[in-house]
């Protein structure tokens, strides 16, 4: 006999949605309320609504305003997930997007069940997600790094405004490691994603230009 | 009233299968048997099937082996099409992989309804594609691109045995437009994925080297 789910798949999403906080870098995790992997920490995602949703990124959009109360402008796909075993509701497809939150935005996102975990703690044995959110986890990590390799600048992650200096220690948190100044300072000069403001802060040396990104920038 | 695929999408795959053929890029492209879209081209795809399917990957191998009669080694996803107006069956899912195949192997595939067309041909406004495949066509192009730009190798393109003329001209045909030979030698040089082999063919001018890919190597 075959059943329903083996005729028609449950379709999700899950969304890997990042934000830098003080130079860390962090995944917005809810807990799970229900069985299947109840009480188990999980990626934000739902179900396709084929009734309401007029496509999966739109899905992931009301997922997000739905679960995590927040609004995004930018989000990418970045696979699909999906086989018989996965999910012990029966055969299933996840489609993973992941997007970047600024920070100043993060803070009024956690609640009871929402909460912001470093990276390197989500993955961590010891918090194992719910379903394959570990492996989800992961290549989204890969893609955002690969992109900041390949030199696109993670300005969704910062404020309105912001120094040069704010803006590289974003970059570093998310790579993991240190970036040479001048070297970055090179790549930035190449960017067309980035607008010198008039205006300055005043750091512990000499006064800091402030930028913001251009309409339309890249990512 | 809410119809079957209301709730239940169509899921299915397709596979933008690309080959370097007399060093032009070409897609195989099939002709649609059956409404809808009947008689135009189309990327080779197919609904999946969860009692047989393991995941989309192996619905994509599956529909290859069927449609296109190849067995490949490596399928990458590119990206999801969904939405209730892309198929006017109702709500649907496309997954699109891409895969590239050795020009040696294309030749035996081109049947009736199986054609290796230039990529520029198929993107023609002439040849309009069925579905959402022109858009589906252009992402998978990008991708591509994006890897030999960022400096994979697309060995999986090339015979046994080539020289490194022959992938400098297997990349030219990817980018549609030369590349500087010292960059490219350069490149070669920083790549783990390449074995000189002690054998040489004998060009117009001096002998060329023959390499081969290395055991696992990635694109």
């Amino acid at each position: 006999m075959i059943s329903n789910r083996e005729l028609y798949p449950l379709i999700s999403v899950d969304i890997a949605l990042f934000s830098v906080v003080e130079e860390t870098l962090k995944v917005l995790l809810v807990k799970r309320a229900q069985e299947p992997e109840a009480k188990k920490w999980a990626l934000p995602g739902g179900v396709l609504k084929p009734d309401r949703d007029i496509s999966l990124e739109a899905t992931a959009r009301r997922v997000l305003a739905d679960k995590v109360a927040v609004e995004l402008p930018h989000l990418e796909e970045v696979a699909t997930y999906s086989g018989p075993d996965r999910d012990p509701r029966g055969w299933s497809i996840a489609v993973l997007f992941y997007a970047l939150l600024p920070h100043d935005q993060v803070n009024a996102l956690v609640r009871s069940k929402v909460e912001a975990l470093s990276w390197e703690n989500a993955l961590s044995p010891e918090n194992l997600l719910a379903f394959d959110h570990t492996a989800q986890l992961q290549a989204a990590l890969e893609i955002l790094r690969d992109k900041v390799v390949s030199h696109a600048l993670p300005l969704h992650l910062m404020p309105e405004k912001f120094t040069l200096t704010a803006l590289q220690r974003t970059c570093e948190a998310i790579l993991g490691g240190p970036i040479d100044k001048s070297v970055f300072r090179r790549r930035i000069r190449g960017s067309h994603d980035l607008i010198e403001l008039d205006e300055f802060v005043r750091g512990a040396q000499r006064p800091a230009h402030l930028y913001r990104a251009s309409e339309g920038f890249k990512f």
